[in-house]
């Protein structure tokens, strides 16, 4: 009998495996951080300390969210249904002006517990004071992947830039091999960043063989003001830079061309699709078939919550879905495996996580949820992809354990003081109600 | 101090009624079935036996699905991301041809479930088998509106369409004045009922004095068929048989014109919108903002669970949201405020419903629901609108009225036994399982 430290059993288990193997009556062992045994639950073969029963429920990889601003939380719902131009002039750049790094801790912490609870054990996070984001990501026992936001005009953090690249640096010397928290070198974007800023942290993320990270093409205006300035189209930029590689991450691409993702594809240039953001923003429709078609990693994301309003990823893979089916008039152009591969394995191969997390596989980190089927929404079950990304919802996520240790059980997260966490953002929005006021 | 049979207090009142009133720190009192009472919670003005604190959450009316499908929860995930005739063809008109009273009888008590437990308090059906439904949704003390579907080929409920005609007058003699349950006459739709039936389902609507009910407009095939068979659109064909009037509620609308929206809003026809099931069988963008614009009726309504794949309204308000969003490239097209109402009193009117529920007001039946904001992804609140379309989900409903009777308290369901009803749906779905290999 194998002596493991968490057992996890009694679940229909999709490993989200190359070989896409789902195993009905499944059996997960924990040893320390790492995944020691997955196979069928065979009574007396593994014993434990701690045995979670799935309950006939789903077990499956933690979800990944490919793109957050987490302390945006605490603007959730400030200003919703206005002009992009409204919204960020009056509303969104007015209070990032005015915040300060508690603010973004209490923020960072919210969001922590928010996804926790709805099923997300990896996130990637750009934002201002991301020291604050990834102490809160290590209170929470979250995995994640963050930046110092870098633009050419100063940083109510930082400063100017330069101090930006100082502080980006420290963050990566600081973290280096902590075995959850991961930095990358995170320039805003095109329409932002000078050619200087983005060579400058092109070279900061090969140096230190982090990824580099930005949000690109993502609405209309932007194209236009890229076309403008550089007169050429923004991958073709990136190229001309010499910064398309493996090591970039792109978020939103909502208006590239063919060719462009032609380029993207070519040099192993990965995506996050973030379809509530771009669809409550009017940003538009990102071409996610083509790309995933064309062989480019294609994660999932939520953006910030004042373009959203949640971080649940359920309901992005529902609305991703049913987002591009409507948009082709065709409802077979991208279906539910393709979308819980986008949520966990394919999001963590985007953020160069893929090794560590993002399948249930013997010597992975064990990174995993549990859902409870249970339910009315969710029975009967005929298929346990569709029910995951049609049916399901956040609510729906149980036990999580990230980095073998369970961050939250029977729906009681254990590494966060919730009741405190709310209350302190009660009491930053009312700041935020003043700043805006 | 006046007495009440149910006191809701301690919550932020969304009222619904014409001033948009909100009750920052809201009391409402019950008496029998009916809102006795709503004002400021001022301590100690009513008693009452049973009283519901809001714990500073919100209180508003019960949402209202305008369009369903009930026994098809049976059918969640069955069959997803195929063509739509391959959907059709293989796997929903097989086992619909199949399915008994008892089939239906399980799977609408499992839909009354789901829907009670996602703030749904009325509901309109159309489906085989329809006697079964309206026992269901009796013995969950939920309001609705339902119908047999007619059509010119035989029925496995009734056979043909004449003994149709006699199944449905028995429904509207059978529950003449009950409290919860209303009947309408349905015919299912253009392409599969000619002038002879919808002439005769229209005569007895007017008779009986219910509403008449069909989908129109659905699918491109829909329109290419109809333009083919008559040589005109679908409302200049119900216009020239008669059909257009008050009475009448046309499902999905997704394919109409204008000079279609503006006979639809001349006759004060009532449209009810599906965007999620649009969106997943690709049958298109109905032009929503156009028809409210135009002064039309439009309510919204899930579809059934085959093309959805839930019955939770709050998705399907947040989904309809950014559709409009998204396809106008226009963040102001379509607000919160809209769609709660097209989940509430916009949806009552709809139905014909508007005089006893879909607001909180005296006189009112008391239909309304209570949800607990105390959560991370609810906080902090800034708007309560913004909230319920773009944060909350169905989970988030705490409390539950219909009628004046609580079907849920502390998302424990009160006159069902969920337990039992999900078990026989499981044996339900192993029989549908034999049906489709």
């Amino acid at each position: 009998m194998t002596q493991a430290d968490i057992l996890v059993y009694n679940g229909t288990m999709l490993t989200m495996d190359d070989q896409r193997n789902i195993i009905p009556d499944g059996l997960l062992a924990i040893s320390g951080n790492t995944i020691q045994y997955i196979g069928k639950d065979e009574k007396g073969s593994v014993s434990a300390e701690k045995e979670l029963d799935a309950e006939g429920g789903l077990i499956l990889p933690g979800l990944i969210n490919g793109h957050t601003h987490a302390a945006m939380t605490l603007f959730r719902g400030l200003a919703d249904d206005l002009p992009l131009m409204d919204w960020l002039n009056n509303y969104i750049f007015p209070v990032e002006g005015k915040m300060d790094d508690d603010f973004v801790r209490v923020g960072s912490l919210l969001a922590c517990a928010e996804m926790i609870m709805s099923g997300t054990t990896t996130f990637c996070d750009m934002y201002l004071f991301e020291e604050e984001v990834a102490r809160a990501a290590k209170e929470a026992g979250m995995r994640c992947l963050v930046g110092e936001v870098l633009y050419d005009f100063p940083s109510p953090n930082y400063g100017t830039v330069e101090k930006g690249f100082i502080y980006t640096e420290a963050l990566i010397e600081r973290w280096k091999g902590d075995p959850l928290i991961n930095i990358a070198v995170e320039p805003h974007s095109l329409f932002t960043c000078g050619a200087e800023l983005l060579l400058k942290a092109n070279d900061l993320a090969l140096r230190k063989g982090v990824p580099l990270i930005l949000h690109m093409a993502e609405t209309k205006e932007e194209m236009e003001e890229t076309e403008k300035r550089f007169g050429k189209r923004p991958a073709q930029h990136l190229k001309d830079l010499g910064l398309l590689g493996p090591h970039l991450i792109l978020d939103h691409c909502v208006h590239v061309s063919k060719s462009e993702i032609d380029l993207l594809a070519r040099h192993k240039v990965s995506v996050v699709h973030n379809p509530e953001s771009n669809m409550k923003l009017a940003s538009g429709v990102a071409p996610v078939p083509e790309m995933i078609a064309r062989g480019i990693k294609v994660g999932l994301g939520t953006d910030g919550c004042a373009s959203n309003n949640n971080l649940d990823l359920f309901g992005e893979m529902d609305m991703a879905a049913k987002l591009h089916k409507a948009q082709r008039l065709d409802p077979t152009v991208i279906d539910a495996p393709t979308l819980i591969r986008m949520a966990t394995i394919d999001g963590a191969r985007a953020l160069g996580l893929g090794e560590i997390t993002g399948s249930l596989e013997v010597g992975k980190r064990a990174d995993l949820i549990v859902i409870d089927i249970n339910k009315p929404h969710l029975t009967p079950m005929y298929n346990p992809y569709s029910h995951l990304v049609y049916a399901a919802s956040g609510h729906d996520v149980r036990h999580s354990i990230i980095d073998g240790r369970i961050v939250m059980e029977d729906r009681r997260p254990l590494t966060l003081d919730v009741e405190d966490i709310m209350e302190r953002s009660r009491e930053k929005s009312k700041k935020v109600r003043q700043w805006v006021r």
